[in-house]
């Protein structure tokens, strides 16, 4: 096995796989060829080659995401490092390690006029878990002095300084890698390297000095008797869970939770939890209740008095403007690491994982006599009936796709979502509780949707598919430039000529300049780039086929699919503000 | 005509109208629907729509580069704003100033949950000219404190606080525009909009008060005397340029230096100058000094007592090595803003711009009598006609192609060069004088040629050529992904089936994961992605079709054209290698 022959790089890759950090997505680029050699050469190391490193990083962050472990991205100097920002964001607010490692010149070459240099160190400053620029090894220096001012060494200097270096950087990446691992931030790691960048070894030249991640503390929950107390005198609780990686809240807590008839459990697709007493559908909840003359007092009906969340962020927005003026008198939020104050009303922040506070919390509660679920699931087994009357209505549109494609999912698909149409249009059906359902919820960009899934279809034990807007994909479409795609991706594209979403929110009109500026209406197909990318393409713009071609979408193939799914680009928002309506049009109390 | 009703939206462009900032580049969302509406509405503004953000400042930035004034971006909450920073870092170290406008989410959103919200204040802090971040109106705020607290608020409390939140922000604005104008660096105003977002009124309801940009200080220039006495006894001087616009330097000062004994001119592709005496090849040059066994002798006789350089950075690396050591006496930059120390031997920074400059110098010198041109200048001519023997002897290739192509180009033609090999090959053979020539150099990223080009050529005299390499093209091209590409642009990209400038760098070897992680070898060509984007398409893989495909190439046409040229993987690195060989097979002293 071969190394390179620069100390600090050996020592980043060491650090990695002692802290089992295997996936490493590599990006092309000469001033990274020490980092790429060791991580390349060491079989111990599963290395990915994505050139465009916006699409790198999302790419990375899906393996992530599906390994729950730290995976890193490396990437040459200069701009290639800011390209990599959009997901390092999304990696934050998601809790995600993903760990950049950057290659970067030396420092005196910084801001002098030389290429590909920019000013690396800590430029992820507000959105990283901890930025390690690493020293630049003194023996290249050494060799400058030795030829200009050799009267400034001697034998004994060369090796404190290059002792005092190592151990700076040793400890800088036990202090990163720890962050990511224990922490589940991402971090960046700055490398700077001196020419020759080629030259190796065959056997390591230094060796790490590993600090193992600290032992998980026992967390105390001593006062959960008091928070007990209160929830079992309170008759209206709410338990709302954001995006929740699948299996990973056991069942028998939320069969607690589902039958207690002081507690509705308001779910959101990303949530990956079911029970058949959930609130899977909040919105067709809180909308009919908005329209409502009544509303105040409806609402005031539906405040609860404990909220408990855990998982990450939400995506109904209907939710958080009712909490947000519905306070709960408590808001509990349930995770080991951090608690976001989504609706300016925590009270309480349970640092531990779901399972642990179940396990203690469950002994000490009791179910409540109360009308609250009855009244309110009365509500919801109506408007999920009104809902399949309304599918048998409305003509073919968003709304009529997403309903049939969801039901076309083959049992315990891997299923990816992208932001932001797909994932509100899927909150509005119940899924089938078999399917893993990801989304990218920390900024909610578009633009790393297509990227994340590839990367997270590459492990994953069930067949993927990708469903997904013209826009979203068109941003992302390098994230198929890759040689990592499995044959059985699928992706659904709903094409409707543009950004349809900016149709629903609320104000817009019809304005002169709203096709271009906020739609960006086109009337482009995918079937090109399907091609360009080796990908079986099919296009439909009926129901009929629709069904059709999704009756064989999910069988074995030799190469991976598009469904393209033309919907008319006019009618869809008023088909969706419809189907408010129509649910809403019930006697509420 | 229609305004958002938000006084801050307002505000920021009325202050861009007042700086003549005309070319606004929309991303569309939903947060920046205030500024979309009062930039779109009114018809002073010139607005374009690309959907890409990273695509989109690139885009705006070929835009300033050919106006050589501020182009404003304009985007909506989120990571959408982190994709430009790959183009604010380029236009930080290109000077050019792009005016990054985001919209933001009120500030008691961030870090609660929220979707699309990210810090988004001093996000560029490393790579911006000045970070302006406006305080939201508080027309807003006190919405919300009329709700809950109204016995905080009297009328005259209200009115006090948006003044001096509008003055404050009027200040930020008067600051990031004129640094924009008078520094030329790019800025960042990011502006919290509350909702509504899309409510309109028919009469602005503020007045920007508008700072002009100070006049420009006459710089002095006092101690001239003694630079053009230094400049009188030297007999070895040597004028570099970088990247510097076409026809912004006097034909009549270059003449004087082209015709002096003692003075060498180099160029570079980039700088747009020409003469007969110039040096526009400086790699032939330097390599075969490089290669001769009395090199050390020959870089002393090169070795200028004065360099004296102009223009933005330098793509030769060996002229920077050659400099770095052996360092002239004296490093004299003009420039009116800044000075790069890039050999690390800057002696003065002359703080004007270069026409002033040499209309002054030109006075006190006069012409050396000195060997030093003549002795070069024979060098040149015969490595000028060895490259002509070269080109007739070897193999299709990325060289012959290269030399093929330029030959090619009509008179008066506007040419972006791509990052890196593109840029690299030009820079060895002799251009038309009449090409304008332009390539990102600031960062010398990969990441957004096409955007660049694309953008530049909207407003360009005479059509676009864009020659770029397969992986360039690949990584940017969502840039051909708007509706401004007009009918003439034309693009040839090099194909040689991945990053073959890793083939050309030092140190390189023929490893089992060389092809995987260096050179991200595939097999693709662009045909699908040329359909995609309405292109006619045409491929070659040799000389014979490619100068038949170049005779009509450039002609009139309904659709833009790309013309693939595939060159053999293999060879190039050999053949451009043998180059330096070949023309090295001589007398050097």
């Amino acid at each position: 096995m071969r190394y390179s022959s620069i100390p600090s790089a050996q020592l980043v890759v060491q650090h990695c796989k002692a802290k089992k950090i295997k996936n490493i997505v590599i990006s092309p680029g000469s001033r990274n060829a020490p980092l790429t050699i060791d991580f390349s050469e060491d079989p111990y190391f599963k290395c990915f080659s994505v050139v465009d490193e916006r699409s790198a990083a999302f790419f990375a962050l899906g393996i992530a995401q599906q390994l729950h472990e730290p995976v890193a991205v490396v990437c040459t100097s200069g701009s290639a490092l800011l390209n990599y920002y959009p997901a390092v964001a999304e990696a934050f607010y998601s809790g995600i390690p993903l760990v950049v490692i950057s290659a970067d010149r030396p420092i005196y070459k910084i801001d002098v006029g030389d290429g590909q240099t920019i000013r690396q160190d800590n430029v992820f400053d507000r959105h990283i878990g901890y930025s390690a620029n690493l020293k630049q090894d003194v023996s290249h220096a050494v060799k400058r002095v030795e030829k200009y001012k050799p009267e400034w060494l001697s034998e004994e200097n060369k090796d404190t300084a290059q002792q005092e270096i190592q151990d700076y950087n040793d400890s800088e990446l036990n202090t990163a890698l720890n962050v990511a691992l224990q922490i589940k931030l991402p971090v960046h790691i700055n490398v700077p390297f001196e020419e020759p960048l080629y030259d190796t070894t065959t056997e390591p030249s230094v060796k790490a000095l590993i600090v193992p991640v600290r032992d998980k503390e026992e967390l105390e929950i001593s006062d959960l008797q008091n928070y007990a107390d209160i929830w079992n005198t309170s008759s209206k609780k709410i338990v709302l869970v954001g995006v929740n990686p699948p299996n990973e809240v056991e069942q028998k807590f939320l069969d607690v939770l589902a039958t207690d008839s002081s507690v509705i459990v308001l779910t959101e697709t990303t949530s990956n939890l079911h029970h058949p007493n959930f609130f899977a559908s909040i919105d067709s909840i809180i909308a009919p209740i908005e329209k409502s003359e009544e509303s105040n007092v409806l609402f005031e009906k539906l405040r609860p008095q404990v909220l408990l969340t855990f998982g990450g962020l939400i995506v109904s927005k209907k939710i958080k403007a009712f909490l947000r003026e519905y306070k709960p008198e408590h808001h509990w939020h349930i995770d080991e690491l951090k608690a976001f104050n989504t609706f300016f009303a925590l009270t309480h922040h349970f640092k531990t994982d779901v399972n642990s506070f179940f396990a203690d919390f469950m002994n000490q509660i009791e179910p409540q006599s109360s009308d609250y679920f009855n009244y309110w699931n009365k509500i919801r087994l109506q408007y999920e009936i009104k809902r399949e009357d309304y599918m048998k209505q409305i003509p073919f549109s968003d709304m009529l796709a997403f309903y049939n494609i969801l039901k076309s999912i083959p049992k315990s698909q891997h299923v990816q979502l992208a932001n932001s149409s797909t994932v509100r249009y899927a909150q509005l059906f119940n899924l089938d509780p078999s399917l893993e359902i990801f989304c990218n919820r920390g900024t909610s960009g578009i633009d790393g949707s297509t990227s994340t899934a590839v990367g997270s279809a590459f492990y994953a034990k069930t067949p993927t598919l990708l469903i997904t807007g013209d826009i979203s994909f068109f941003y992302d479409s390098n994230g198929l430039w890759n040689n990592y795609i499995r044959s059985d991706f699928r992706i659904i594209i709903i094409n409707n000529d543009g950004g349809g979403i900016f149709r629903i929110l609320p104000g817009q009109e019809e304005t002169e300049n709203f096709a271009t500026f906020f739609e960006t209406a086109h009337d482009r197909n995918v079937e090109h780039l399907s091609a360009q990318f080796g990908f079986e393409y099919m296009l439909v713009n009926g129901v009929t086929s629709l069904n059709d071609r999704l009756k064989d979408f999910y069988k074995k193939s030799d190469k991976p699919k598009i469904l393209e799914v033309h919907t008319p680009r006019f009618i869809n928002n008023k088909i969706l503000l419809g189907y408010f309506d129509f649910i809403s049009s019930r006697e509420l109390t």
